[in-house]
C-alpha cells in the first residue's frame, strides 16, 4: 500500500495554534498524528498577529499608566527600537524550531509542505523542493488552515501593496504617517501600537459611525474619545474610493468617497478575514471553496459523509479569535480520540458550547475593550428577556487608586427569565483580567443570586462586580 | 417617653464602610437608622487602611512594571512628595464632609459621638461636648466597631509609640531606616511601600519561618524573594525581646531574643488585629468584652435573647477584611429588613455563605498574593479529598507578553469529589483582577467540567486558568 502513503489515526492540515492543539489532544489521547504547515510552525497567531501585537501595544499601555500616576514620569518617549528588539524575541526571530521540537515531542509527525486534501481520509503536502507526500488517515483529518486578511475592493488598493497586520506587526521602521482602513480590531490595535512608536500622523478611515462595530456603543465611543485625545484622526463615514502610489514604498494617497484626500507613508487594511479554504483540495471530496466549512457542535464538518472531516478555528467561521480555535481543536481532538476508541462521544468536554454562548475577546488598546458574550443588541436580537444595567469604573474606589482620572465603564447584560449574565464589557485601562469572571459567569450560567456572593476583594475594580449587582437592584 | 431617646428602627453603631453599608440596607428596604461613629465617617479603611496603603503602593508597582519593560525608562526614583500628596487627596485630608453628607442622603442619622449601648434595643452617643444622646431602636442594633491593632507584650514596645497601619499609612516623613516587627499584610504592605518611597534600611522581623502565614507557602517564598532582591532585610525566626527609644521620636533599637540589634528611625507593628469589643456597652447586656461578638450566619449576635443585636465586620472576628465586612453588612441589612416586615428571612441572600468558603484576599505587594478559598493545608485540615495542582505564570504567553522576566505562580486546590475548586492562589506581578474569576468560581462552586468551557482570551495572563485546568488532567 506504498501508494497510499503513511498512514496516521490523524492528518492536521494547517499548524497554526490551533492545529498544534488538536493534534496534542489526539496524541494525548493516544493516537497518532501528523501536522502539515507550509509555513511557519505555530502560525499567524505566533507571528503576525496575537503575539507580536501584544509586543507592541504592552509598552504603550504602561506609558499610559504611567500618565497617569503622579510620583512617575517617563524619561522620554517609548524607545521605538529596543520594543521592536522586544517585538523580534517574541516571535523567535521568525524561527519556528523550538515550536517543531516541541510539536514533535508531543509526539507528531511535523510536515513542513502545502497541504490539501485528496480524498476521503487522504491528502498530501506539497513540499518545498517540489515533490509530494501523500498522507493517509485511520480515524480523521483536520483542517486548520485559519483565515487571510480580507481586501475591500477599491481601485488601486492592492497595486499600493497595502500593509496587513503581517507587515504591520512585523514593522522594521515605523511610518511617519499611517492611514488605516478599517476600524475594526486589527485597525485599532495596529493604528494605536504604531502611533505611539512614532507615526506623527495617523489617520483612520472607518466606513461606519463607530469603530469596533461588534462591540456595546459606549464601548466603542470611549475607544474613539481615546485615540482622538491622542491625536489619531479617526474619520467616520470614510470610504476609499481609489488608492494611488504612484513608486512602490513611496506615498500613498487614498481618496475617500467624500472628496476627502489623505496622504500616507503607509496604508494599513484591516478589514476582517476570509476563512482560507482555497487551494486545500476541497474540490475532491466535492466541496465548494467559497466559505467557511461548516461544523456541527463537535467540530465535524456538516457536509462531508462518513464523518471523517473536521474543521477547527477560523476556517470554520464560528469565532475568528485564536483562543476560541484552540478551544474547538481541543473539543475536536478529544472527541476524535472518543470516537476512535469507540467510546460515548457525547459528554460535556466533547461539544463546543462556548462559541454559540459569545466567545470573549479582548481589544488590547488603551483603554482596553473586554467583551464576552452577547451585547444587549444581540441579546434583543435572538429573543432574550434583557434587562442591561452599567456602571462608572471611575466611580470604583479601587479604579481611583489604580490611575488619577481613571475612565472606564462596564455593562452587564441579564437573562431576566433566568437571572444569568448573557455578555459582559469592559472598557478602561488594564481591564483585561477582569474578563475572565465574566467568562465564567457567562459560560457556566452562574444565577445573579449566587454572583451575589462572590464577594470582590477591596479596594480592587473587581469592586465593579458588585455595583453592577446593584444597579441591577441586588 | 422623652427619656428613651430619638427611636430608629435601626441603630449602628460604627461608621466605617460596614457600618455604613449596614445603614444603607436598611435604609434601601424602608427603614429608619442612626449611625454613631466617634471618629470619622469611613472608618479605619477610608483613612487609615485600604485606601492609603494602596495609594502608597500602586506608584512602587508601577515602577516595578516599567522596570520589567524594554522601551520605557522612569525619569528617576519615585517622587515620594507626589506620592503622598495623591495618598492626602485619597483620604480626602482626613476631612469626612462628603462621607457624612452621603450618609445624610440616604438618608440616615449621622450622630458624631462615642457609641454604646445601654440595654436591650438601647443605645447612646456620647458627644464631643461631653453630653449624651439616648438612641433607641425598633428592631436592631448593629455594632460595627471594627478592630484595634494588636501589640505583642515586648518590653518597651509601647513606650517607644510604634507605628501602626495608622501612622504607616498617615506618614508624612518616610523614615530613612524602617524596622517592622511581623509579616503579616500589614507588615509586607507597609514595609515595600515605605521601601520604595525612601527606607533605605527596611529590617523586618518575622516571628515564624515565612511571611503572611495564611498563604499557600510558594506565594510567601515569592514575596520573600522579591523582598530581599529590593533590599528588604527580612529576618525570620526573629522576636523582639526588648524595645528602647530613649528619645521620644528619636532611634528606637530593638533587640530581638537571639541577640541581634537593629536600630532604627521608626517601628511598624503589623502583628494582627483584636475585635473593638471594648467600652461599647457590651456588659449593660450581659455580654463580655472579652473577644469577637459570635454571630450566625445571619448575623445575629448568638448569646443574645431575642435576637434583636447584631454584629458586622471585624468585630465579630469571621474575617477582617472589609470586603467581607461590608457584605456581611448587606446580609445583615437585608435580614433586618425582612425580619421588621415579617417576611420569610432565608432566603440565600439573607444568610453569609463566603465567610465559611474561604474569603478573597489581595496583598498589593509587588509580586501581588491574591487567593480566595481554602489554602491545600486548610482544605486536608477540613476533611476534603483534595488534589492541588500548580503552574508556573511566567509560561504563559500573555504574561510573558506582559513583563520580560514574569516571575508568578499559581496553585488551585481542588475536591475530588466534587471536582469543584476549594481555594485558588495566585502570586505574580498585577494579579489582582484574575482573582474575582476564583471568587465566582469558588463561591458558585463551578464544576470543573464547566470551568473547562470558560474559554481564556488570548494572549492574557487569564490564560494561567486553561493550564491550571489542563494540569488537573483536563
Amino acid at each position: 500500500m506504498a501508494d497510499e502513503g503513511d498512514v496516521f489515526d490523524v492528518i492536521v492540515i494547517g499548524g497554526g495554534p490551533v492545529g498544534i492543539t488538536a493534534a496534542a489532544r489526539a496524541v494525548r489521547g493516544g493516537l497518532t498524528a501528523a501536522l502539515v504547515e507550509e509555513r511557519l510552525a505555530g502560525g499567524e497567531c505566533q507571528y503576525y498577529a496575537c503575539i507580536p501585537s501584544k509586543a507592541l501595544l504592552r509598552p504603550m499601555e504602561l506609558a499610559a499608566e504611567v500618565g497617569r500616576m503622579p510620583g512617575l514620569e517617563l524619561r522620554g518617549p517609548i524607545d521605538a527600537d529596543a520594543v521592536l528588539t522586544r517585538r523580534d524575541k517574541s516571535v523567535f526571530h521568525f524561527d519556528d524550531g523550538s515550536m517543531v521540537s516541541a510539536i514533535e515531542g508531543f509526539p507528531t509527525t511535523f510536515v513542513r509542505g502545502r497541504g490539501r486534501l485528496t480524498g476521503p481520509l487522504r491528502a498530501e503536502a506539497e513540499m518545498p523542493d517540489g515533490g509530494t507526500r501523500a498522507l493517509q488517515a485511520r480515524h480523521a483529518v483536520v483542517i486548520a488552515t485559519g483565515s487571510d486578511p480580507a481586501f475591500p475592493d477599491v481601485p488601486g488598493l492592492r497595486e499600493a501593496r497595502p500593509w496587513t497586520n503581517r507587515e504591520a506587526t512585523a514593522v522594521e521602521q515605523v511610518p511617519k504617517r499611517l492611514v488605516t482602513i478599517g476600524g475594526g480590531p486589527v485597525g485599532c490595535e495596529m493604528s494605536q501600537a504604531l502611533h505611539s512608536l512614532g507615526s506623527r500622523e495617523t489617520t483612520m478611515l472607518v466606513h461606519g459611525d463607530r469603530l469596533l462595530p461588534r462591540a456595546e456603543p459606549f464601548a466603542s465611543n470611549l475607544l474613539a474619545e481615546s485615540f482622538q485625545e491622542s491625536g489619531i484622526d479617526v474619520r467616520f463615514g470614510h470610504r476609499p474610493a481609489h488608492v494611488e502610489r504612484p513608486v512602490p514604498g513611496g506615498q500613498v494617497t487614498v481618496q475617500a468617497h467624500n472628496g476627502a484626500l489623505i496622504e500616507a507613508d503607509e496604508i494599513l487594511v484591516g478589514c476582517g478575514r476570509w476563512p482560507a479554504v482555497h487551494d486545500i483540495g476541497l474540490e475532491t471530496i466535492g466541496l465548494k471553496a467559497n466559505g467557511p466549512i461548516e461544523v456541527d457542535d463537535s467540530m465535524r464538518a456538516t457536509a462531508v459523509p462518513d464523518g471523517w472531516l473536521y474543521a477547527v478555528g477560523d476556517v470554520n467561521g464560528r469565532n475568528l479569535l485564536t483562543h476560541m480555535g484552540k478551544y474547538q481543536a481541543r473539543v475536536c481532538g478529544d472527541v476524535i480520540v472518543a470516537r476512535a476508541a469507540g467510546r460515548p462521544d457525547d459528554e460535556l468536554a466533547l461539544r463546543d458550547t462556548a462559541d454559540g454562548r459569545g466567545a470573549p475577546q479582548v481589544i488590547f488598546t488603551d483603554p482596553q475593550i473586554c467583551m464576552v458574550g452577547r451585547t444587549e443588541s444581540r441579546a434583543r436580537a435572538d429573543g432574550f428577556n434583557v434587562r442591561a444595567v452599567e456602571y462608572d469604573m471611575g466611580a470604583v474606589a479601587g479604579a481611583q487608586l489604580m490611575a488619577d482620572g481613571y475612565t472606564g465603564r462596564a455593562k452587564a447584560v441579564v437573562d431576566q427569565d433566568r437571572r444569568v449574565l448573557l455578555g459582559v464589557t469592559f472598557a478602561g485601562p488594564a481591564v483585561v483580567d477582569l474578563l475572565h469572571g465574566a467568562t465564567i459567569a457567562v459560560n457556566a450560567e452562574v444565577p445573579l443570586d449566587l454572583l451575589w456572593h462572590a464577594v470582590p476583594s477591596f479596594p480592587t475594580v473587581s469592586e465593579i462586580w458588585l455595583r453592577l449587582l446593584e444597579a441591577y437592584g441586588l
